[in-house]
């Protein structure tokens, strides 16, 4: 048997408003068993580079990360958020340490290749140093993982942070028995977008079929939901997605995804 | 026979010029053994907090660490140079990790007491976690730290970078044979301010009584000689004091002082 690992991805939603950090951060510390936390961005980034007078890089309408932007995001992501999440979970008695994937070099990847597009800074993952993240582990560390990558040539990339979350807990999945959370201002995937209650629980392969085809599921929820289902064809147990109550332990309310 | 550890503390001088920076980095690089980096602040900080219109807040014409300038500083050091400085050690093959005083609750700091000044944000060390240090130097990592400890009750602390690499060397060497090398802009501790080359290549406790008598140290090298002879009294074998090139391995110029 394997020991549990638990994955938490957090959305820049919450990250922006600290009452509603403070509550996640205590539920993440009372997680039982090791476990990981990457946290996503949100727009801090964005209003510190509007008070610097840098303005967004677009390139057919999609945001690109330039120098400048990826300085604000090093500076917002790697520095400010990291380092006080990371200080908060140590006054919760949670062992936490800081780490963007340059950082032991924990995440390997690359400049997305330029085709339509060039997004500038961003990367795409190449793999995950496990060796390091189960050094830590075993060493009762908790890994809070900023959403930045890099490419093993002194370059940092501004990484996705639902990616790096699926890729640590599918590159994990060969030494620990693995369950990702992705949190978010919802309570799991709904049935009815309008009705924030109605959680669909459980999602397999079969049934997310069923509900793509009733275009249940659509816009933004489709990435996630690929993301999750790429990480459940890759060795990772489960996935849960909803908001921060889903890591109490007698949360009732969220949805479940298994193969 | 204890192994050696190299603690290599950088000034802003060094960080604040991207030539000079990568000349470091290759010599730190090539350090022979078990090495930790610890790097200062400089004009970096100072120069977004103008960007943004914050001032420098002052007490009694010393600089104090407000609620802001902790954030910028979180955001500078913690962030943009940290995470730059370990991208770069990876492409130069050392697996550098970057950490503050909160992650792993490597560095335990309490806020400095308010006496004549309330110096704000402002860390005095209370001690080293010299156990998670050690298992990270045993995976072959290199920790790479910025001047920032924290209280273990949530806040981060802005703290001296030549007394955080101080007392890691001494924290250390209760496990290592440490050395603390200080690379700053002059060649070591002159016998005459006013010419570069006039280096004192030894110091003891006795011929700094001698140094002190003539008032050849004095001003800003005072604070620096302090910390080297506590460092030297609490277990730590040799510090020296240079430029980046000191750490070359044919170096001859710079100041080595015991006890």
């Amino acid at each position: 048997m394997k020991e549990i690992l638990s994955i938490v991805k957090i959305g820049g939603n919450v990250i922006e408003n600290a009452d509603e950090l403070d509550q996640f951060l205590l539920n993440f510390s009372q997680l039982e068993g090791p476990k990981i936390l990457v946290h996503g961005g949100g727009k801090l980034a964005t209003k510190l580079a509007s008070r610097l007078g840098i303005e967004s890089q677009l390139a057919n309408g999609r945001r690109i990360t330039d120098a400048k932007s990826l300085e604000i995001i090093t500076m917002v992501y790697g520095g400010l958020s990291n380092k006080n999440i990371v200080a908060k979970l140590q006054a919760l008695d949670t062992n936490a340490l800081g780490l963007s994937g340059a950082d032991g070099n924990a995440i390997q990847a690359h400049k997305r290749p330029v085709k339509n597009i060039d997004f500038g800074f961003v990367g795409d993952i190449d793999g995950i140093n496990s060796k390091l993240l189960d050094t830590l582990l075993q060493a009762g560390i908790t890994p809070v993982f900023c959403a930045i990558s890099h490419d093993g040539k002194g370059q940092l990339l501004n990484t996705n942070a639902d990616t790096i979350a699926s890729e640590i807990a599918i590159g994990m999945s060969s030494i620990y028995d693995t369950t990702l959370y992705y949190c978010f201002e919802k309570k799991g995937v709904l049935m009815d977008v309008e009705d924030g209650e109605s959680v669909i629980q459980y999602i397999n392969t079969k049934t997310y079929s069923d509900l793509l085809e009733k275009e249940v599921i659509a816009d933004g929820m489709l990435p996630k939901m690929e993301n999750c289902f790429h990480a459940l064809q890759n060795n990772v147990g489960k996935v849960c997605i909803g908001d921060i109550s889903m890591l109490q332990p007698n949360a009732k309310l969220f949805t479940t995804l298994t193969l």
